[in-house]
């Protein structure tokens, strides 16, 4: 893109493991840009995102000279696309190894994001335990696909980070959160699935990773807040029945 | 790929939707294979299904020189880069235009097949009145999304058939059947969304879509089938509660 400008732009919450994604996947591949917090998502959306992001309205969007592209996965299949000469690929070259990246990554969002969401959103104590059950069953297929695309090398991507590596790695900081929160090792449990807990050992521990991995306090206390929120919500709620 | 064998097998089902995303790109990009029906997917899987798609047992599975690759949109990308050669393209070559693309593929399968299901699958009036309702806001956003693809020409790829149009297509023959079935011209309505309406017509022309699309009649009986083997399981199931 040789006297092209390449202004690259990243609309994100510092909390959203989908805006870390590309986070990380910007840092891998040493790509500089500037990002914007988008301050209160909950409450009160910016023009910005509404504008770029108007049918989902939601975290990440990236603005490459200006031209906003959505969702995780689908921009970081752009940066590989646009940005092709820049730093390390992070999907293979064969394309039947990049057909089952895209597999589990689709695995990862579908299943593995919705069992946890079952288990902290869940509205009864069945669903809860559902959602618990189901988030082993996940993980234990994840080990699996671990062991099947590392072939026993580091990561996902093989003696790099690949695709997976990018799509799992948007959770790890949230996954340290919540066993703080609540003592639960959500499925990285050397016990149970011995090869992605030595996954995320390793992957917490790398430059490109710490460098925009969030400050796991934080996301506890925001948790604690978003709770507290919850519960005062409750019980106006109840309030305004009894009245 | 010369020199190399490229056998290529499709597992599928006659009424799949998306199935009929892979034998419509496979027409498309006039690649020839071996159609394999999956005969009885909701009573009894075969082996090859359970073997070559593990994680969801699920229809379609490409098997390219033996080696499977599974769900309809990762199978065309597939198709895409193993077989870069081999008729038009369907993704753009811009990588804007391919993360637009690949952004509308994700949205119709998140939100218009969801909002489809409720409206044939929900539990209460009112739930089939609110996939009705969110499947014709859908069809409002997808109008939108046609128009910004294909900027005046016939399809979503423009002058030729491109991702998203085969991502939409696999619809169309279930859209006419359950014109047919019910009298619901479900979103392709030339009074509500013209642009989609005059995309179908225009699809079903195409000499490589009737050469795959199935026969209407056929999804007719087959839905009514069903809805005799459900009627049938309701009606003992409330049998077996009175005894």
């Amino acid at each position: 893109m040789a006297g092209q400008s390449n202004e690259l732009k990243l609309l994100g919450t510092f909390s959203s493991p989908f805006a870390l994604r590309v986070k990380l996947a910007l840092s891998f591949k040493g790509l500089s840009y500037e990002y914007i917090e988008e301050k209160d998502l909950h409450n009160s959306k910016s023009e910005l995102l509404l504008k770029s992001n108007p049918v989902h309205k939601k975290v990440p969007v990236l603005f490459h000279n200006g031209k906003p592209v959505c969702e995780s996965m689908i921009i970081i299949q752009y940066l590989e696309e646009a940005f092709a000469d820049a730093g390390p690929s992070l999907l293979p070259s064969d394309p039947h190894e990049r057909a089952v990246a895209r597999f589990w990554a689709a695995y990862i969002d579908e299943k593995l994001f919705s069992s946890w969401m079952m288990v902290f959103r869940g509205k009864t104590d069945e669903e809860k335990a559902e959602g618990t059950k189901q988030s082993f069953a996940v993980a234990a297929t994840l080990e699996g696909a671990l062991s099947e695309c590392s072939k026993g090398k580091p990561f996902f991507g093989g003696e790099t980070i690949g695709y997976l590596d990018v799509a799992l790695g948007g959770f790890v900081a949230w996954i340290h959160a919540i066993e703080k929160l609540y003592g639960l090792k959500l499925f990285f449990d050397a016990g149970k699935t011995p090869l992605l807990a030595a996954w995320l050992e390793r992957f917490c521990e790398l430059d490109a990773a710490k460098a925009v991995l969030p400050d796991v306090e934080k996301l506890v206390e925001l948790a604690k807040m978003r709770q507290a929120q919850a519960a005062a919500a409750a019980a106006a709620a109840a309030v305004a029945q009894d009245n």
